[in-house]
Parts: structure tokens; sequence; C-alpha cells
């Protein structure tokens, strides 16, 4: 398959976006809007669970928001003024439908709705000896844990079985749940993945980021805390502290690739931040070239950023189609060959007889990179320099971000110069950890003591233990997360 | 509805692309990928005929090239050596199949196939006379009537019949057709439109723009010049000029918006035109700002090049909306109010607190303008500055284009400075006509004794005559035009 | 492909029934209803054309009447007082949509809609000399070459242009047509196809079969006559009488398999004829036996006649599935095998150790008789002994019933002898030409002179000449017919 | 809407079939195959599980078997050698699709699958209790109940847990799982739904009806006994006998509707049991007429039964349309008074003029035999009499039928005379329960002490507790199973 979906093949993926809104006379529409805003968070499946006082709505469907959620009689049947809704990667077919979020499941107290973004890390470990209890899992998500511990708890409150539930867990989450006619999120302690607070009228909403504020027009209200946990109900908003304050850790990567770029989580500016990276990176690589060329559409930012600072010209040498999200058939080798052309063109005229610097995101696996240079190779690029915006990606994630295995990734297996020969580039440069951390406004760079993100996939240093994947005879977190993705 | 379609409402739109070629293994899938290369001049139907030595296989469908040309199946009843594939716009519903074209009909020497992008001006007239003399017309597209004219002609070979029915046509006409195993391409007269020949391997192709040739791995040979007539067949490329030669009128409005900005067309990068418009226009129109803003994605290259020539900074300060083509229900008028933020998002951080040029390509009717300004001011903006890459539209098209009335036009009704207030800009400046003809390579400008191009809708200078509109009884032209594009 | 279509696979199949309303409030709801009823007489494709006073609303489908014409949202589409519309076989795949009537086409007097029951036997010779005076079909239907005629007849009224038009062709029809606010029904001058007249209200309506009447609750008016045309306006019901008068040969077929049992054809209750052809059958052909078994479900009444003239016990000694008229997969040899049992399973019980006369209504290939047998056999008939309620099926019918070529009709290629052999029967009896006249009230039998009916596929004597198929360098009709029936 | 469904609207449903699988290399075909042949037992949804030795391959779809299950594509993808099947009513809608069966659940030894025909009288006290110990439900059958039984169960093996969760539910049960690669089926101990066991080549087979046998051309070996469990697994077939022996008591309605009227269950043929039945209910009760017309399709065999004791001929006075199982429109009361139409169609020469006894099974609510009878009248018929081939319906079941509340049945509210008046008949009689009784070859009638069959529809007799219903505190049992039928 020739596939034009607008996530490169070879990104990391974010695997899930959340939403919640409470108090509002048309809750399901506007989390279908907001799920919409938070696509690129997750495009292969899409739920919405609303409570109208009295019963819950259910819609879960695979496929994107828009493909499933925009009509009038979809919309009509999510009854309520309290709707959350998530989004999120999946492998396709029939059979995983019951692993779209958010979750449902009939307590006594009645009915509860959860939807995650992160990944837990002792997921399996919980899984066995809930099973063993005679728990039956309807879903493989690691997310369903969380239910069934509370189901099993000794305490009464949703809040209460909810708190004692997390406290078992390990791993990164932000959560929106609905129950008992309350919307509540939570952060982990460490803050891995981001939820925002926003208001609009007398409607309170949580979401992943605040572009998902913008497009229902509500104003950005505070990012929640780590270990924080939000409460909305008919008397306003809540805050809770059920967990001991640890350091915060918020994924450094969710500013170079995950976040939206007119999204501001953790008091920065996405667009800025990459913008200023792009500057950075222009500081520690410089390069005499004639034309700064972004990768779309991720790249563009860093690289106006890197034109900027080298006084260099930005130019759009490569065009995306519009027309995206749609898989070609692939009948022949002569076809297959066309490869990277179906969502990308040389903008020949730009880029002949030139010297190019390339700026883009990340490399993961080196596949893209291969065609792009060979691309702007043959529409007549003289030298072709390659700048990306991160460090080299040389760990896996396991806090709900979907990266091939350590042993797939370029940086795993190379050095830098012979990346740059793998890829076909004449040069190819990275931005430094410190540098990095300078744009996102660490002046002083990382604090190795006390490291103020998670940059597990960059330098291997994870800030949450790894209990599924380290625990002899816990057996292969990896195939568990193959299929259970939060 | 609001919607994500990924082409503006307030925009014009190229009615049709067109795509041929002969003697290819995989000559269906190879139209479909070029059809999907030329989705912006059409995104409401698309079919490809292909021709297999024997037999014809046709296949039309309603809606986007990959939703229905990229499966294996589809494109593997589509068998031959030669294909020809059209894109189009379309009023919806089923019962305009039927308008889908390429158009096909049994003639006495075998099939054809025809394909058309343009439109005539007398086909109401000639389809008037064709119904008195018994012929039944199966569609309500113009372009039926030169099938008809070739089968009531009295000459026997398709291209006689061909050209003794173009000679009676007036328009504008960049045609396709497949025909006794050869696909023919023709030029009206004057060249309105454009139309290209290409080559990879064995293959010749022709089709709208060369973007068309890049996503099959083709070479451009050359535009076929108005009123050439092209022939493929397997001797190889044929070059006929059955009309009296005429003065080229090329649309100059496909270099502001309507072809990709990685074609060449004309012998001109679009690119770098769009990127002289922005440059010519920062000449006429200067303003002190902060940043220059493209409104996005046709806007872009105009403001770089504005950006380039100012010296004031190129910023994403507006984010579109990957996940396009999309329409959600409008329950309310709450929701009703979000308006444009569907598609596109303020990016506050670079916007706040500061002077903002928005550069983008045209005003039609003025609506998207209205509410961009809007956003951008709700996002902070201190002034906000409008600089357009085109003269004011303030005429119809008839040869192609679909245009609302020029009732409707908002260059018709207001002078630029009410258009300013109307559309709440603190300055609104277009390109000058000359401005414009200087960034498209004639340095002396307009020649306005005889025209280097067709600018009828800034200038009403119409280089065809308008029969259908003018001839009285003949009745609405309009009427007609509004089922019947080609 | 295992089958369970309700239509054996070894049938000789009706091509098509008509339908038309005028003046009714519902037009289009009871043009669907009727169509349902007639959906005997064509399973593949339907459409419906509808008239409002000013505009023609259209909706053709493939499939059946159910499926594609009984929701709210295309019924209401179908505006109008008037509707006409056509149930028929059409070959699959979306490129033949072009040939599912009723057919339209527009002329100086305004749009024309045809729909057409029956097969012309000088279609293929009207349609090259039209073809030559430049006339392009848009469908490969016999039925259109009427329309090009009435297009290019020299008179001007519909009604006079119609009567042109049929004058030269050959053929039969039972024709339904909708124009200048009139729905016109005629019948070919033997009148081979039926059509009858009905009232419901204040509406007049014309159809195929009595069955369509009984289910929107109207009244039988008459049949419609060989060579009448019936026209019904504002003004009410007019007859017309355009042709010479001919001696009628309606199909007799109708009575043995085509009609349903409980419609009332030229006078003759459909079910009683059956039945007296069984009554007729045990007559002629007596067999000692324990029980008669029908081959459902069109072996029922000739069956129930064979009992009660026989005095055996008439038994339901094969049960039909009632989830009818889907495929299923067929992997191996091994279900391929289970055969004829998806849609019918013998009733071990009532066929165990017992002689068996089965009754059917016709062999054409034999190949589910073959099957049938087997089966009762398998469940332990003691004898089986085959009775068919018609003459042998020897000759193709050219007259709008799908026959194969009559080098495969058992009938034509074996004796009767050989033929119980083949299917593998005891014994082996149709009924005698005679008889079957007798059956259906001609006391005498067949008038060899001047016969009643059409009874070609029996005794090869064709009462319309065969153009097409008998008319050197007229080429292959059967390729033709392949394509275009009516 | 008016419906052609194929099953009246005024039937009792059955409400399940289940079919199992095991040693077969087609096994998901077969499975598709077998359901299709139950297809009557429940066409609103329908499921298979497959085990392939290794994975389970799960199948739930909305919708009848040949619409979902025919397709190489979906077989292709549910393989292995063992396999399961369900088909069931459901209310509409995807909601529900988490109802269908084969119900799936991850237990620590492995995947465990089940489907359940019948329905469990104490399965709301159970469910709360399960909830109350942190069981949580994924669908609202009662048969989930079975599940978290065996999933809390102390024991080990899957036999072992079956029958400890078994041994605590009360109710109609013939279940059939997959576990362990074996397949278990069981029936309660009073054996009310049926259970058969059957042979094909290597492979073993269980089913509700020997007509699933019959299509995949296994042979019947034996019904299920009440109370047995028997494994199918690699060493072949084994019988386990779990529980304390009952009297036996089988749904004596099976006889009159439920099954096929082709297959064999409890040891006599349904067809002759329908046709004695009828015998019997003609020398109960005679009347003076002309023509016996069975209410089509399932009143046939009881007419011919009737008709071959009375010496009056049998004749299909009532035409059914063969395309069902579709819904029409119903646009104005114009259209809805034409009724019952869609589906059946009087035959008027078989009926005006004459005294008619119309044979059917039952009379539930009475709305369709006030049409039937209507629409005989009106086409003429001198007298109508109403025999119905069961007692009155005067209660409700509870073992896994759809009846309405009592409230509704027409017996419950009115005497013979009353109904007969109510439908409009000149005669109604019922066969008597003994008659019934030795119908199914029980000569001395109804033991009323130890009676042989549950015909508590009839009698109120119900012979196993209905614990949710009457337990005060458990709430409306009515409720439950209006959304959890198994």
């Amino acid at each position: 398959m020739l596939t034009t979906h607008p996530f490169d093949d070879d990104k990391l993926r974010e695997e899930c976006g959340v939403f919640g809104v409470y108090n509002h006379g048309e809750a399901a529409a506007v989390a279908a809007l907001g799920l919409h805003a938070l696509q690129h968070r997750g495009q292969e499946a899409a739920g919405i669970v609303t409570f109208d006082g009295e019963h819950y709505h259910i819609q879960h469907a695979m496929g994107q928001v828009g493909d499933n959620f925009s009509s009038q009689s979809v919309i009509a049947k999510l009854k309520g003024h309290a709707a959350i809704g998530h989004v999120r990667y999946a492998t396709s077919g029939d059979t995983v439908l019951r692993n779209v979020q958010p979750l449902f499941a009939d307590f006594e107290f009645g009915g509860f709705a959860l939807a995650h973004n992160g990944n837990l890390t002792n997921a399996l470990m919980l899984r066995r000896q809930l099973v063993r209890r005679g728990c039956l899992f309807q879903s493989t998500t690691d997310t369903e844990v969380i239910v069934h511990l509370m189901a099993t708890a000794r305490s009464g409150s949703v809040i209460d079985r909810m708190v004692e539930a997390l406290r078992q867990v390990e791993g990164a989450y932000s959560l929106i749940a609905l129950a008992n006619d309350m919307v509540i999120g939570v952060r982990d302690p460490l803050g891995v993945r981001p939820l925002v607070l926003g208001k609009v009228g007398d409607s309170n909403v949580l979401c992943s980021e605040s572009c998902a504020l913008d497009i229902i027009g509500a104003e950005f209200v505070r990012d929640v805390e780590p270990g924080e946990m939000i409460v909305l109900d008919s008397s306003g908003v809540h805050s809770l502290r059920p967990f001991l304050p640890q350091n915060r850790r918020f994924c450094i990567f969710e500013y170079i690739y995950f976040a939206r770029p007119d999204s501001v989580v953790e008091g920065h500016s996405v667009y800025e931040a990459r913008k200023r990276i792009g500057m950075e990176l222009a500081r520690e690589s410089a390069v005499d070239a004639d034309v700064i060329i972004p990768v779309p559409d991720s790249g563009v930012p860093a690289a106006i950023g890197y034109a900027a600072e080298s006084g260099i010209p930005f130019e759009l040498g490569i065009i995306r189609n519009h027309y995206v999200g749609r898989t070609f058939i692939e009948p022949t080798d002569q076809i297959r060959n066309l490869g990277v052309k179906l969502k990308h063109n040389a903008n020949r005229h730009m880029i002949e007889g030139k010297r190019v610097v390339l700026v883009d995101d990340s490399i993961v696996r080196g596949t893209t990179s291969i065609k792009i240079i060979e691309m702007v190779r043959r529409a007549g690029a003289k030298e072709v320099h390659m700048r990306i915006s991160s460090p080299p990606t040389s760990h896996a994630c396991f806090y709900g971000v979907d990266t091939p295995k350590k042993e797939k990734l370029l940086a795993h297996k190379y050095s830098i110069d012979e990346m740059a020969k793998y890829i076909g580039a004449d040069s190819l440069a990275f931005i430094s950890i410190d540098g990095l951390y300078k744009a996102v406004k660490e002046p002083e760079g990382r604090n190795n003591a006390k490291p103020q993100y998670c940059d597990a996939c960059f330098t291997g240093d994870y800030p949450i233990p790894l209990l599924d994947r380290d625990t002899p005879g816990e057996g292969s977190e990896v195939t568990y997360r193959a299929e259970a993705r939060g």
C-alpha cells in the first residue's frame, strides 16, 4: 500500500487524547469538536460517553472523529449535560472495537466511564492478580485494570475507589472519568502526559491540549497539576491531591512533535518552543547553504527558527498533497517505486542547483528520511544537509507512545555519521539535550541530578519503574502492549 | 454545517482536471495517481475510461479519487494500456452520476471517451439545434455537444470528426479523448486552460498540470500549445494544428490560486510566480508591521515573498487542522458561532499584541476574510492589515471556473476602502494588474492592446464571445451552467 | 457460490415487469409497492420515474425494490402524481446502471420515460441504421431504439411519435411511458406479454399482472388488448388502436411459471390454470405411488391438482429455507457437495420407503432436477417419478424471456427416456401440448392452423419474425441480447 | 412500517439457536451453514467463535447469517478446527453488539466461549450478588452470570467450573461452549430446549435441531439427554451426568411452531406432529366447509392434516410474497391500510363464494388473524372458520421464548367465543391440551400428575421456579429480560 496518511510512517505516535465537559447543553457535540481538535493524538478509533442525569449513552467507532461523530443522528443519541471522549490508535478490525475507550462498566453505584492517555507499567502484573480473583476482562487494554481495581476496592465512593485503584498502578496517565454526575480528571504524580483545565460560559472542560479549548471557544484556565485530581460537578471545580508529591517529569517530546503547534502545554507555546529549538539548532550546527526547507508539516516551525537564526531563506521546497488519509493500491514494483511522492512532491524550482538544509523533527527508523533526501536530490539539489530538532531517539517509550523496539531505532544501531550515510545526507546534526532544554526555557540545560522533563527516549533515564518489563516471569510486556495501548 | 473542506468556501473553484496515458502496463493505476495529484482541480466526482485493444472499461464515481479508485479490485477491472481520466465538481446526488466524465459513446467507428476542462460558451445554442435534429442528450454537460457534433459530422475518421466538431464550438477547453487506440489531447486556440505533455519510459502522458507527471515519475516534455492537437498512438506522439492561430490568453488565475504550487505551467513555476507576486505586493503596498502571517495554505508562497521583500518576519500565525474534508453538525447557534475554527486556529502567541499583515490570494464574497480577521483580533492582534495577491475579483468567469454571479462579488459591490471596512481590516490592498503581470515575467505589465493573459475576472475583458449569455432568446446560460460544468 | 436465490438456477426467467400510475397522491410509494409485487419478474435492477407537473424525478438502482425503494428519503425525492416503474434482470456491476429502466430522455417536447417488458427482434438492425444517422446510444438495451426512433420521427406529438416508432419495430412488448403529463401503455399486436388496467379511487393504474393491483388495493378493470394503446391523463382513460389487428398469441409460459399464482392474466386465474395442468397431467401420466411431492414453490399448485385427480396424498416432502436471496461461500469441494440443501431440505419422514411422485413446472438444463432427485433418493425414496407441468422446453425464446441457447436445453438434446435417465428418475412425463391447451380452457387443444397462444419454446413456431437472428450480416443477436434485455 | 418479515408480528419467537462442531477442516464455514439452517430461531444477530489450537477468532454481527457470514473473507479469518455459533433476537442498534453471543472471556486457563438457548430464571439475583463481589458485567444477558460464576468458582478445570456454575442457576438452557480444545454441550435437567448430536465424517456436531445436520450432510446420532453434558474433543464424544435426574419437560411449542418442519426433535418428526395435530383438530372441531386454507407458511402441515382427515380440499388460498425480510415505508394512512398484503395476497379464485376453513398454528395478540380474516372476506368468502393447531396461549413463557406480557395475550383476556368475535371469524376452535398430547404420541393425553412436556404457556404450570419474578425486592424480571435474552 502506498499511503497518504498525514502522519508519516516514520514518526513516533502519541497514543491517545482525552476530553471531558460538564454542564453543557451540547455536551456531546462539544466533545466531538474537542476530539476533532485532538485527532492528531490518535486517528484510529474514537469514543464518547455522555450522562443525562439518568442514563449513560455510549458510542464507539473505529476511524476518525469526523467520520463517526459528525452527524446529527449520532450526536442526538448522545444525550446529556456531561460527556467524556477519547481518541486512540488501535489495530484495525472489528474484534478490537472492545478496546475502544472510554471504557464503560456497571458498578453497584451505577455507571462508570474511563478515558486514558498514557500507559501503565504494571498492568500485566495487576491483571494476572485480578484474573486469579475471578475478574473477567472485556478488553486487552491496560486501562481496564483500573476499572477492576475499583470494582474490587473496599471503600464505597467513586472518588475513594478511584484513588485506591490509582495508588496500586504505576505508569503515566492523564485520565478523564464520568460517574455519579461528575467528570473527574487525574494526572499521574510525575505529570508525564498533559491535561489542561478550561472554561466556556458555565461549563468546565478538561482536555489533553489547549487547542481543544480553542475549537469550542473556551478559555484556558490552567494545567492540571501532576498528581492532582480535578472534580467537575454541579457545584463547580474541585481540586484534590491524593498522592505524595514528586518532581514533575513532563514528556519533552510533546514539545518536539506530539502536541499541536497552536497548543500551550505546561506553560509554553508549542510553536514557539519548536521555533526556538530551530534557532538553537542553527547555532549548534550551522552550515553554509542556499535554502532552508522544512519536511512538511511538522518540521515547519523549527525550519522557520533555523532560517531566522541563520539568515538563509526559508522556502517550501517540498509540497504536501492535501488529499490525505487514503491508501492507494500498489499493483507493481513500478508503482511502488513512486513511493513518497503520493504525499510529498519536490518543488523543483526551489531546489535545483542549490545547497539545501532539510529540517525535520525526528528520525525513528530513517525510512522516510531516505526517501525525502532521494527526492530532493532527484530534484537537483547540489548538497543536502539534514538538521533534526530532537536529540537522537535511542530508547523505546513505555509511557503511552508507540515506539518501535529499541533494536529498530536508527539511533540505537548507528552513530550519527553512520546515520548520515544511511539516509544519504551530506551532513546530519541533531539538537543536543542541553540545547533542547534551553529551548524549553531551562537556560542551564538539563539538570542531571533532578531532570526537569521525561526524556527517556533520548537518554534511557526512565522515571517510572517498568515493572511488567523488568519482572522475571511476568513475560513480555511488549506483546501485551501490542494489543493494549491506552 | 460547519465544514473543514480543504478549499475554503470563499474561493473560486477550478472545475476540472484531465489526465491521459498511452502505452502503459498499469494505465488505470497511473491514471488514478495522476488524478489524485490533480484532485485540487475537482473534488466532487472522478472517472476513468480504459481501452485494452478490444474493449473499453468505464468507472465513474461521486467523491474523491482516493475514495473510489484506490482499491485493487476497482483498478483491476479497468484493463488496458491506454487510459483517460477526469476530476470535476458536480452537484451532489446520484442522479448526476450521468454528468461525471469522461463521457462515453458508441460510434460507428467504435467507442469514444471524452474528458473536458473548461467551458463552452455556445453549448446551449448548439444543444438546441442538435435536439431539433433528433439528438438525445444523456447528460446536462456542455461537453456532450462535442460528442453529438462528432456523431452527426459528415466525415469519417475520429480526428476529422473531432476537428469538425471543435470548429463549431466556442469556449475554453483542454480536452483528452480516447478512441481507435489513440489518446488525443486538444487545447482551444487561446490556450485558456493548461495542458502539458510528459513521458515516462515508453509511455506518453497528457495532463492538466506537471504535478501529475511528478507523482508517476514522468518527466515534463512541454506544454501543449494553444490550438494544438496531440495524438498519442502506437507510433508515438503526433502534433496537429487544425485551427487558425490566435494570440494566447492563458488564465492568469491559474498562477494565483488554481494550479498546485509545485506545478510548472506555461513555462513558469507556480510557487515562484506566487512568491514574486508577494514581493511585488510588498513593494506596492508596504505597511509597518511586526509579523507576516499567511492565510493557510494558499497564501503561504505570497506571504514568504512579502516577508522576504519587507524584512518583516514570516510566522505561522494560523494553524490548519490536518483532518479535513469532513463536515460537522451544527446543532445550535452556540456551536455555529465557533465558525472558522474547525479548520483554522489562531496561534495566539504569535499574534498577541502584534501588528499583523495577513496575506491571502483572493477575496470573492469576503465571508472567510471576515472570520479570519475576527479570529486574529480575538487572539490579541493590535492591527490587522490584509494584503491580497490578486487584483479585485469583479467579474464572473465563463471559461471553466465556478464563480458566483457578479452581484455577489465583494469587489463588484464595493470600493477597496468599503471592502476593508466590511471585512474589518485596518488596511487592505490588492496587487495591481500591472504588478501581477510583472510577477509572471511580463516586465512591461499588461499589454492592453494585446493582453498576454485571460484576466476577465479582474478586467471584464472576455477574449471569447459569450454567445449563450448574450444571445437574446437563448435563455439563461446561468441556469444551464448550474448543472453543466466541464 | 452456493446460492439460495429464490429462483432456481434451472428456470427460464421472465425478464421484466412494468407499472404505471396516474393521479395518485403517493404515486412513487404506490409504484414501489407495485414493483415489489412484480419482483418475481425481475430481481436484478429496478427504477422509478415520476412527474410532478413540472419536473421529472428519476431513481435507478441495482438490486431489489425492497432494498432500494423502501425508505422515506428515497420516496420523498420522487415527487409527483404520476409514476412509472420497471423491474428487470441485468448483469452485475456499476457500468450497466445505464441499462436500468425506465429509460429517460429529453425531447424538444420535454422529458420522456419508457419501461419495457418484452424483446424486440429487429433492434440490432434499427440500431445500426440510427447510429449511421448520428444517433448516440446511452445504453445497450433494445428498448432504446424506440426512443431514438421517436426523436428522429417527423411528426410532433408524443403519441404520434410513439406510434411512428412502434410501427417500425418487430417483437414482443408491453410498454409503459410517461410524457407530457400522461401515462401511456401499449401492448404489441399479438399481445405476447401481459398488461392489465386497474383503478384505485380516482387513480388509474397499468401493470404487468393483477397481483400488483391487489397490493395497492386497486381493482382489476381489464386486460389491455393486444395492439391497444391506453392513455391515462387528467381527463381519464383513453383507448387507441394504432395497429392492424392480428390474432392474439399470449405467452402460454406465463401460466406455467412466470406469473404469480394469485394473478389473473388474460382472463384466467394462474393458480387454477396450474392446478388444472396438474389434473390433466395426472390423467395423461398416471403412476402407482404413495405420495405426491411438489418441487417448491412453483410446483405446488400442479402437485395439488395431480394429488386431487390421482387420489394420492399431497405432502410437503421438500422444505424450503425461508432465508433466501443470499449466496454462501464455497470454500472446498466438501462444502460444494452440500449443493441443493442450502435452499431445500428433504423431509425424510415423508419420503423414507415411499414411492414418490415429484411435480415440477419445467426442465430447462436439468441441473436442479438431478440434485432434487438425488436428495429425495438419499432420504430413502423407494421410487422417484418426475411429472412436469409443461411440455418439453426445446426452443429458445426471443420475446423477453431469458433462455439458454437451444443447444443447452435438455429437451433439445435428448428424448424423454434419455432425459429420465439423465436426471435419475424412475419415470418422467411432461404434459402434452394439447393437454396444456385444455388446461387453459381450450377444450379442443391447440389449433394448429391458428394457434391460440405463443408456445414457441415448446414448438419452435415463432409468431414474430426473428429479424436480427435471421438476417445475414446482421451478426450475432445472441451477443446483443446478452447485454441488452428489456 | 409495513413489514414483510417472514415471521409474523403475531407469533411467539424462539429466541436462540446454537451450533458447535469439533474436528472439521472447515469448521467456521460449517458453523455458518448450520446457523443458516437455524436462522428461524433468531434473525437479529449471529456470532461464531473458532479455535485453531492456539488462538480464538471471534465474529459478531447484527443481522442474518447470510448477510454477515457468507463471504470468503469473513470465514477465512475464523480459523480453526472447532467452532461454535449462535443466532438470536436482539434489540436494534450498535450498542447491543456486546450482547451478541457466543460470549467470550479470558480465564486463567485460557479463552472460553459460550452460546445459550433458553433463559435463566434467577439471573438477576445472581447478577446482583456477583456485582457486589466486584464482578463487572460486559453485557446485559442472563447468560453472562454463568461466565462470572465460572470465573469465581473454587475449582480448576473448565468442566468442574462449568458444573459448579450451572448448579447455581435455575432456568432453561441448551448451552454450547468452546474451551481448552473442547466443544461442550449441556441441556438443563428438564430438557426444556432441544439439543441434538450428529456426526459427519470424523467430525462431531451439536446443534439445536436436526435440520442443521442435514444442511452439512451430517447424520443425526441422538438427542442430548436432559441434564446431560456432552464433551467433544480429540478423543471423541464423552457423556457426563452432573445433575440429579428429573422428569423431562420438553417445550411442546417446539412441535407447534418453533422447530423447522423438516427437523426431528426428541424423537418425533416435526412435520408429522403438525399434520397429526391438524388431523386431531379436524376430529375435535369439524366444520362443514368447501376449502381448507393454511395461513402460510407455518399453518401448512396442520392444514394438510385437517384436509386429509376432513376430506375437504386443501388449497393455497393465500399466497405469500417470496421477497421478504424488508420493510417498506408507510407514508400515509392510505398506504397503511394496505396492511397485510405486502406479505400475503388472497388468491381470490379459490375463495370467492366459498366456506373457508383457515388453519393457523397459534393466536397471540390476534392482530394478524384480524387482518387475514378481513382479507379473506374481501376476497369473497361466504364463511370463515378459524382452526388453531395449539391450545389458547394464555400465559407468558420465561424459558427462552419472547412472549408479550400475559395482559396482552388474547386468550388471557377473552373466552373463545369472544376471541372469535374479536378476530371476525364465523367460528373459532383450538386443539385441546389432550388432543395436542395425543398428536405428539401420548395416547393417554396429558398426565396431569407428571406432565410429559412443558406447556406453561397454555396451562400456567411452570416446571422451573421463576425466582427473579417471584422474589420480593428483586424487582422486575420483565425489565431485565427486555434487554437480556439468551
